[in-house]
């Protein structure tokens, strides 16, 4: 028994976007907006500086410029990519250019233009049939929150919402800065509740949970229980760096699982990559919906972590082809790299000539391959061979199967594969997506001839010969 | 391994109509658009007349002026009683009042106003967060078709299209008037896949499936994927009048097993109703979004079916309180009766002073909280004892829990029932929805007093204690 998963979600490829570093709207500098920073302890940084840690901490106050009035006017951009959603990192009232730590979640920043680019956003976005999730951090609330500054002053009430010691007080691994909530208190809840149904009510499509490990498996329940009353059509997904099975009280986690699974195969340590996709994918009630993704503003990007151009390529296909939503973080597409935080948190690039066009067209190919193929979208996955790795895709309608390979070597391999599809028909024609290959299944067996550093998908073909349909009565 | 079931069925109550006998838009009346019938053969009634059977079948082309543009016009009245979605039977071209006989599915009948009226409902709906299904006749066409008169001219890429014998054709049930297509010829499987397309691109919402017998598995699946390809968030509804277990290639079907159940029940020779609505519910994968129907163009009508008061309210009751999707007949909901076809299809009622206000307020109640209770949208059953009929309904949230049952006997029954969910804790509180009555569990176990001839629902309510809150770390 889950909550429903809203359907939408097999259709998305979803775009993350770390709202101070996409784009600055209505023609603006950071410049001009310099006094929105400066007056909250904020300094201003131009756009292409690279982000440098500071030893204090300095560099959470850089800002530069970023606003919510730009992600809509770029909308366009986002279209002409194919994505289709957006997951912004936390928008609401905060000191920092993360803004993990809130002061207030009834507060747009003002740094991002507010409720009324808020609104504007949604707005624009489902006028092209793009959802909006936002970043729910309900562990914790920052040094400066509204409540914890009353709590601080010794109201009980508000001292009841936190851990006080004596001279201190329960932080997020201990951080001063990151005052934990006690979420089993009654007034926590309703404050979280409040701050979850009044952005649904504003038009947003889902909620991205902060630190799912510390709300634990009930408070993850509660608040996707709260969320889908409202509406069945809206998503939740938690911020979990485990394991993915067993996460079935959310709509889906992070699939950070997947990542670290891409990524030792690539460094070579994975043997039993094929294996572990299997058994993820068997114990994961909710893998559809989880999401794929091989960056974030949590991790290095993409691009430094598999320099290769093949290699990376290779983990952006597992991505689109294993089940789960894909999720791009922004500007990983046109190649930008970066270390960790916050060196993975440079602005977007927006002129054209810096841009990695091969690596953008290839994103743009998978993003259209996994809005016309169903399998992709909705379809199982069933482990074929664990090293090179084949696997099938496939919907209840036989002629949407997918076979599914890559060679990461550096040598040519023929592999013959089992198929275990009893519909699948003697003769029938696959045809290699990436390089028009073609091949026939004879017996129930496919044999694969891989290109050294290769990868594709096989898609059924069905030859009518003359009117002759051998699926006539096969669906 | 199932297509995805779009997320918004769970959260709806579907209405259907038969646009003949709705509401005739733009002031008209039926004699106003005579000519619109009479040029292809009927004739005209006057709203109110009840329709009678012909020996000859001449009561197919007796219209009443129902349209599209009608049913339009009274989305107010469908906000009112709280539905979310209609099903229209069939609007395409044809010269019957049902047009279960298709001339043209690529035209909107212009006795309903054509595919600007068709436009028109669609928009009105939508903005009004209302969906649109609508009936896809796919086994056979009429004997005015288009292809099909090319067939009779002989035209050999039109006769493949049918079957012909010496003298006669294939028709449903040997009919003549309904020739049935070949559903194995490419030609044909184009043309229902360029009709489900064209529709899906207006904008409805979801095809039912006339005959899903006729179709069988294999069609019914075929259809199914192209409704999914083009979009997860289409729904498909097979008319099937069998048992509902295993025909999850579609994504529901138009329970009349459930109907026959609770009619059967309360006849009084049905001694295995509960236990047969467990078994339903577990082999019906996509129980969820089949439609719980009490009647229909093809039945008798409710009030007919079950005349006394309580027990046509206590069917109402199951038909909302069981998984599924509550789909009400258009009039039944204001006490409208009729025998079978055509009796069933007489027009609604728009006099005010004959409804049965009694019967629309309890719909009312039951869609309002059908939307209110995510148990009832989309949660789990599990029968807790046959007769008088308890079962509980539950989502992974322990606090959404409901427990339903219903008295239909003359004497009270008290009954002590044992609560799988180990969750729900001891000293846990339930209130009737419908009588106010207060309940304890304790020991997993609720003893429930029932009057005579009386249905309930009761519902958790968490009774916070000085901010003690027992339930603060289950959800």
């Amino acid at each position: 028994m889950r909550f429903p998963i809203p359907s939408w979600v097999y259709d998305t490829v979803i775009y993350q976007i770390f709202p101070d570093r996409f784009f600055i709207g209505k023609g603006l500098t950071v410049e001009e907006k310099k006094q929105l920073y400066e007056k909250r302890g904020g300094r201003v940084e131009k756009w292409g500086v690279p982000p440098k840690r500071d030893e204090k901490n300095d560099h959470v106050r850089v800002f530069y410029g970023g606003d919510l009035w730009g992600i809509a006017e770029k909308i366009e951009y986002l279209r002409d990519l194919g994505v289709n959603a957006i997951y912004l990192t936390p928008i609401f009232l905060s000191n920092s250019n993360h803004k993990y730590d809130t002061i207030d979640y009834f507060k747009v920043d003002p740094q991002f233009g507010g409720i009324r680019a808020l609104k504007r956003l949604i707005n624009s976005l489902h006028a092209e049939n793009m959802k909006l999730i936002l970043d729910g951090v309900f562990n914790h609330v920052g040094r400066e929150n509204v409540y914890f500054k009353k709590a601080l002053k010794g109201k009980n009430k508000y001292r009841n919402m936190f851990i006080f010691y004596e001279n201190n007080y329960r932080g997020w691994w201990g951080t001063k800065s990151l005052p934990e909530l006690v979420l089993e208190e009654v007034s926590v809840k309703n404050y979280v509740i409040d701050v979850l149904i009044k952005y649904l009510e504003l038009g947003i499509d889902g909620w991205r949970l902060d630190c799912g490990q510390d709300l634990g498996p009930e408070f993850n329940r509660y608040i996707t229980s709260k969320v889908k009353e409202y509406s069945s059509e809206k998503y939740v997904i938690s911020e979990l760096w485990t394991y993915t099975g067993g996460w079935d009280m959310v709509d889906g986690i992070m699939n950070y699982h997947l990542r670290e699974n891409i990524v030792s195969y690539i460094e070579g340590t994975n043997k039993n990559f094929g294996f572990y996709l299997e058994r993820m994918y068997n114990e994961t009630d909710n893998i559809l919906a989880c999401w794929n993704m091989l960056d974030s503003h949590d991790t290095e990007r993409l691009a430094t972590t598999i320099n290769d151009k093949f290699l990376r390529k290779f983990a952006i296909f597992m991505q689109f082809t294993y089940p789960g939503v894909p999720v791009i973080y922004y500007g990983t597409e046109v190649g930008i790299n970066g270390g960790p935080d916050p060196e993975c948190r440079k602005t977007m690039i927006w002129n054209e000539e810096k841009w990695d066009n091969d690596l953008r067209d290839f994103y743009k190919k998978l993003i259209y391959l996994r809005k016309n193929e169903p399998a992709l979208r909705y379809g199982s996955f069933e482990l074929l061979n664990n090293d090179p790795i084949v696997f099938m895709r496939r919907t209840p309608m036989v002629l949407d199967t997918l076979i599914v390979y890559g060679n990461i070597y550096d040598e040519p391999l023929d592999i013959t594969i089992s198929i275990p599809e009893k519909r699948l028909l003697s003769g029938t024609e696959f045809i290699d997506m990436f390089t028009e290959d073609r091949y026939f299944i004879k017996g129930g067996m496919l044999k694969i001839k891989m290109l050294p550093h290769s990868f594709g998908i096989l898609k059924v073909k069905n030859n009518i010969v003359n009117n002759y349909d051998q699926y006539k009565r096969i669906s």
